[in-house]
């Protein structure tokens, strides 16, 4: 199969890794001639994996064209917020039919839509669907065990790509619900966030804890009113990638939480970053849709005023861990 | 209140201390009269808290007699093994009509019972419920936030202990599902035992995290056919103590699955244990009751059989990690 992968970042080259030594022709769309060049002459990708060895069979191009001609599939890892912006930029020659998979996890701030809305307002006849769940790029690429979801409406397509992207240790799992696995991927960033402040806080593994606990509950309110199923929350997309991005340091997002608990600010902590932490900015559009649609969303509040409002993260968390004394679960969790 | 903690172990000791500061009249009934002398005249558990100083009001007893009179609740913290012998030796003394909670996690090899249903059958006229959730003694112990569950089936004593019983950092949440409660804490020592060995193994954080995954699907696949309810294994006692423990480095069975992974043998293990890791012995409980009932608990098995089948973690591992392709929720989960 022919594969082009768009976004050469940890995560795009991972996945291109993974298909190209499956025996895919795997195409990796880059932004910088330099690191395409890196990639193609000295088979590793010094900006994002630096370590790891890549494929033969696995090249990088700058141009859209060379990038995309014939290809059968299109997988997007691009920051979210560019991928309007990249997607409009090939439109014209993305072939059409083909399906389109989004890698990405996170929300556009402008519009509060999801990755494959924006695909599918810019290629309104290309399937689309998405992959997301527990996935350290770094992990992938090594070759360790990974288990995600792979999601389209259509289930038979689901069932062809699920065949043609697993391998022995990335293991695809098939769903249709597109909408709650896009939901459950952008929202565990902005829990990530609060993990970290709590352990950069020093509160404990109990309280970190309960809040991931709470951070599921929160993710599930949300994606019922945007009419996910309940089922993918306790899936590999939701609980599994939530408790990975929540204890794991490799994530961006638990670390950007954890610098903020230890007192620096934010600017000086993005600064420093390599790469984007996108629930810095899904927690901007998930406060104004909570806001605008009534939505009780605690954490993402208290995430939105450390972030945005100067809020003291230890007065943000003691306020999320001491809420009223009640049942575990009310309405309209509970049914 | 009157409050009788018994068992003075790292989580009674921790549950007495927080009470006895809420100002309760807290008893801890101890089995050692050394570590009984200990905990009245130094102020500290020596064996178990050796780093917390406890209040002047909690006093331990060690005949149970003098620990039970005129008490208003008892509180259960003993190893799940030795709850039948212990209740049956005070059977004849405990108040009747008081409350009855047990804190305890497990179920009894021979019967597959679990504590509240053994307490059941000692104690038939005393309210019986289940304190459980997400909480390292030691962190309870330093006044760290902690949430729990507390569930009894009468809705208004649940209500009434879980003012009685909550602080301002050690909250409880009410339920009254106390069966599924009781399973979620028995089977998430299981999982974490798994999870050791995977990171035992490092087969890394994707891998472990996709474990845990499972492991919340096969908590809930059990716990369905035992009539519990599906909404708690979402919650603190569910994925909220199984992220705990499967992530924690204080959790006494993930370490024991750990070791297995580094390649130990599970009697050097156990021998070098300071405390019970219950796990190693619901697996026992659990896998029969799989094998009685023709239910498929795969991770269960697999601890099951590096646990008592000298089987390679290794393989075990392999072969939970590469499950046939399928859609991510197949019946009975899937509605």
């Amino acid at each position: 199969m022919r594969i082009t992968v768009v976004g050469a970042g940890s995560w795009g080259t991972a996945l291109g890794k993974v298909w190209a030594e499956k025996g895919h022709e795997v195409r990796l769309l880059a932004r910088r001639p330099a690191l395409a060049e890196a990639i193609n002459s000295r088979k590793l990708n010094p900006d994002y994996l630096p370590e790891i060895e890549l494929p033969e069979n696995l090249k990088a191009f700058i141009d859209p064209g060379q990038a995309l001609t014939k290809t059968e599939v299109v997988v997007w890892a691009v920051p979210c917020q560019h991928l309007r912006e990249v997607a409009q930029g090939v439109r014209d020659i993305l072939p059409r039919k083909i399906p389109l998979i989004s890698a990405i996890k996170g929300l556009e701030i402008a519009t509060f839509k999801t990755p494959v809305e924006i695909l599918g307002e810019i290629f309104p006849e290309n399937p689309r669907g998405v992959l997301s769940g527990p996935s350290f790029a770094l992990e992938v690429a090594r070759g360790l065990p990974t288990a995600v979801v792979l999601a389209f409406e259509e289930e038979s397509l689901a069932r062809e790509l699920q065949e043609a992207l697993s391998t022995s240790f990335f293991r695809l799992y098939r769903s249709q619900d597109v909408r709650g696995v896009e939901i459950c991927g952008a929202v565990k960033n902005v829990m990530a966030i609060a993990a970290g402040i709590s352990d950069g806080l020093e509160l404990g593994l109990n309280a970190r804890a309960a809040l991931i606990t709470r951070g599921l509950a929160e993710m599930m309110r949300l994606g019922l009113t945007r009419g996910a199923e309940p089922f993918t929350f306790s899936g590999l997309a939701g609980l599994g990638d939530l408790v990975l991005t929540c204890t794991g340091r490799l994530s961006r997002n638990y670390t950007v939480g954890y610098r903020l608990g230890r007192g620096e600010e934010l600017e000086e902590i993005l600064g420093s970053l390599h790469q984007v932490a996108e629930g810095v900015y899904t927690v901007k559009a998930l406060y104004r849709f909570a806001q605008g649609a009534g939505l009780e969303l605690p954490i993402t509040e208290g995430v939105y005023q450390v972030l945005y409002e100067k809020e003291d993260p230890r007065n943000v968390l003691r306020r999320l861990l001491s809420r009223p004394l009640k049942a575990e679960f009310e309405p309209p969790l509970r049914p």
